[in-house]
């Protein structure tokens, strides 16, 4: 059933689903019937192998006390097999969204929909709405062909919406029970990032523990590219959004260039990790780019921070270039350390003390903490001790970075102006690449790889797995030589104290100073900062010669890219 | 000769040009040898037809004692002809960049430079650098193909960037006239927007009056779409600016609809008319836009604007949606009434008094004014007080418009809130869409439109023209019918008091609020407003069968879209 969608500015005919009513760019339609090529081991009969037991990122003792019933379970892997994978019975399997948004959700969706086509005709899928609370409070759509269709390479999460709700307390893991009673659910895929899949590895262990058919597998989702692992090599979404970042980005650049006279301050999103600052700069070659990872490694101040864009502005300057581009993560601040301690000292001032206009309230803080709050700007410094969350916390997710770096280097650069070791013009601009890159339509890569991801999820299902990650591998190769799996979730979990109880976690992937992608920024980025090497991605490419392009990050770390 | 370039990473061999040393992307790679087709006038033989004696847009009188040289001059238009134009003297012509970037510059040189090649052989082009600062220091670089070949489809001004300074005293028109005898020029062509191509003709006039033989042609360049005319539909670089903020309008929209949560609030480049913003909302079915004509001409103060879109908050709430988009033209403060009083008063009081803590200073404002400063945000207040430019006057340019209305709309959500008719969640993410979108890779219709202003700039050189603008017309029929010749520059003049004396303009071209562009919009915008009608357009394509759409406004001004 492929109700026909038709170009821009009509509505989609007769398609009754959330998207009713939508009406479609040419883009957009062009999408719904691109064609997905599988990997060749999804494409005919296969059976699923195990591999040896598992155990953990780190604390395997731990990690096996919280998970009795998965702990040291293998991971499993998918072959070409004369005899198929699983019986004929008719299952009901749940999907969820979990967390923000990143492009190719749908995809994975459309890919356990359509693996339940072909290998188990008759099944049912419900999309649990909303998130995890969709899943406690059972409010769910039944996914039909025609309400699937409208979404098929659509950006977005909103064929059933998301939330960031978590299944925490006994009571909720009850009302996740209850549900899949209800339903009676064989099986459920999680789709989040790191949170939601330890999430689903506990639910797992739930359901199996009281003896419930229903099974858990976990999805990697995250633009932020925190996710992954030997065996998941990438979170879906990555690839998109870097792309459009990087879009950006190079337009910016020849901007910068054109006009001659701008420094751009990009942020970029990314709290966590780095990564998409990092592949940004490996696609568009900025004069500057910091990645918070090593801002911490080195113990780096905001001053040092300032400092290296300060003189790179310098040397710039002297070459004849007042512009230039700077990226900047999202969480910079989050890595520098006496940062964290003068939020933490504000925080205690704010809630103990009176906030005095003469600044007599600053003697609470310590020498560090205050020489840096002075060396803050203004406005910046008003802004932490005003703007505050419902707990009375300041709210450093608020601080536009690029905008306090802007102001930081203006006075930094007055003073080398002063001193005469500066002689040149400086004009900043401020920039937040963010939402626009989490609901982009996704790459070919995106699409192909959710598409994968979601049919060995139904696969994975069918097989009766529990408790393991859909794993999709070899991405450098083509499609048909793709592998396809699950990993044990609790083989990347380690343990975390917090409130005296260990908590499991699967730890984000971090930046690694001595992995491809940062060695070979580190490598070029002297040369990048004083002449221009600037590259303009532009916009994603969805036919022609390169249209199926795959980032950087993930070709250097399979050691496909030089 | 063209070096061949190669894929991302790797440096463009042995181009010596001012891109040496560039790595281009896959994209930017594919695009250099992407074919251009010309309209079929400019592919065989053809002569030039002079139209009627031309009139002015207003005061013909003035305008004639202000170009008593080119005055009354016809328009030309190209048709096949078997007696080729012009003769086989080669010729010396110079280009220039003037103001703000806009896609496709690049192109409109790249066609007069193949224009010599194809038909006056031997001749030369001379890019000043810079902008008119260059025609005035006589700063410029030899074109040849070599150099001009990595410019070729791609973004940027770069190629002999622009500037902004404007030819206007006597010694400056000395200047040019200087440059012009020292390099020997046949003609000029300028690339610019209203105020450039005025400069244009006032240079033609300038030099056809000293007996120069130097003709100047303009080109209508600006991504704000402000200079079009009957016998010019459109200026280059509307079309790829207004398809790049639509992109990232789109994904923003798709984000607003899968989290649920956020109004987004995006202001649009464009300071004095609204074209990118119409234009945008017609690609993208915002829940709200503003259009500054509009509200300039119903007189509306910046709290009916702040009603306007809380009526429409109130009621999607109603509906339970507590999300939407909303479209923001740059320049909307300036279409303001009562904002422009109250800068001005404020700007006087700045001047003149002192500003005392305690807030008398405020007595010396209107009490009109005083109500609305009341009214600003206190972020907003601040900004106008503390911010001044080199003048001491307040930078209207620098308030974030879509963020004082964030602060409007929660203020007015907020009271509606205690009296009970509003229910909702407001959550206010604000964006600014500008630098993006001037340096784009060129869409194909930009690429193609440039290509043929600068072809028929080189014809209208050949033939001897001056004081025209180069006209290209039947753009919604394909590329082999597209009309081209050139408009008497005088035709498009009216002339503006400024100083006690007459100042010749080119008028902007404002969003009509009768033209079809609005009215489709208007017709439609109630929809949008309450139901969720949001379109996607996606990255821009350049191959495939929607790389050659052409955007709304063009289309619907020119009849071919209903």
């Amino acid at each position: 059933m492929s109700p026909s969608l038709v170009a821009n500015g009509d509505i989609v005919p007769g398609v009754l689903t959330g998207r009713l009513a939508s009406v479609y760019s040419e883009v957009q339609t062009s999408r719904i019937d691109h064609a997905l090529p599988l990997p060749s081991v999804l494409r005919n009969p296969f059976t699923i192998v195990d591999g040896p037991p598992s155990s953990a990122a780190g604390n395997p003792g731990e990690i096996a006390k919280l998970f009795p019933n998965l702990y040291g379970q293998p991971s499993a892997v998918l072959v070409p097999s004369a005899d198929a994978v699983g019986s004929d019975r008719e299952l009901k399997i749940g999907v969820v969204l979990s967390g923000g948004q990143a492009p190719g959700g749908h995809n994975v969706i459309s890919g356990i929909f359509d693996y339940l086509q072909v290998h188990v005709k008759g099944s049912t899928l419900y999309g649990f709405k909303g998130g995890p609370a969709g899943i406690m409070k059972c409010k769910y759509v039944k996914l039909n062909s025609d309400f699937i269709y409208p979404y098929r390479n659509q950006g977005g999460f909103d064929m059933i919406c998301s939330g960031r709700d978590k299944i925490e307390t006994p009571e909720q893991f009850k009302q996740a029970e209850d549900t899949a009673l209800k339903l009676d659910l064989d099986g459920l895929v999680v789709i989040g990032g790191d949170d939601s899949n330890t999430n689903a590895c506990l639910l797992a262990e739930n359901f199996k523990g009281k003896n419930l058919k229903t099974k858990v597998i976990g999805c990697p989702k995250t633009i932020d590219g925190d996710l992954k692992c030997k065996e998941v090599p990438t979170s879906f979404g990555f690839d998109t959004a870097c792309k459009i970042y990087a879009e950006m980005i190079g337009n910016v650049m020849t901007d910068a260039r054109s006009t001659g006279k701008y420094y751009h301050f990009v942020r970029l999103m990314g709290r966590s990790a780095s990564h998409i600052t990092l592949e940004c700069a490996l696609q568009t070659h900025p004069n500057i780019t910091i990645i918070g990872e090593e801002v911490a490694a080195k113990k780096q101040t905001l001053k040092n921070v300032t400092d290296y864009i300060v003189d790179v502005i310098c040397k710039r300057a002297e070459l004849g270039y007042n512009y230039g581009v700077i990226l900047i993560p999202e969480g910079l601040i989050d890595f520098i350390p006496e940062v964290q301690r003068l939020i933490a000292e504000l925080n205690e001032v704010l809630a103990n003390g009176v906030v005095d206009e003469d600044g007599q309230w600053k003697q609470n803080l310590a020498p560090q903490s205050l020489q840096l709050f002075e060396f803050l700007p203004l406005a910046i410094q008003e802004q932490l001790m005003l703007e505050r969350d419902p707990h009375g916390n300041v709210q450093v997710a608020k601080i536009e970075t690029e905008k306090m770096l802007i102001q930081m280097v203006e006075t930094e650069l007055e003073k080398r102006k002063q001193q005469g070791s500066y002689k040149g013009q400086f004009k900043g601009q401020s920039h937040f690449f963010g939402y626009e890159g989490r609901c982009g339509l996704p790459t070919n890569f995106d699409s192909m790889y959710c598409y994968a991801l979601g049919f060995a999820a139904g696969a994975l299902l069918h097989s009766g797995k529990t408790g393991l990650i859909s794993s999709v591998a070899n991405l450098g190769a083509p499609v048909e030589e793709w592998t396809v799996g699950g990993t044990a979730l609790t083989s990347l979990m380690d343990v975390e104290r917090r409130h005296g109880k260990f908590k499991p976690v699967i730890k984000k992937a971090m930046v690694e100073l001595d992995g491809t992608p940062f060695k070979k920024f580190a490598s070029m980025r002297d040369k990048w900062a004083l002449k221009n090497h600037y590259i303009s991605p532009g916009p994603i490419q969805f036919v022609g010669p390169v249209a199926d392009a795959v980032n950087h990050t993930l070709l250097l770390e399979l050691g496909a890219l030089a």
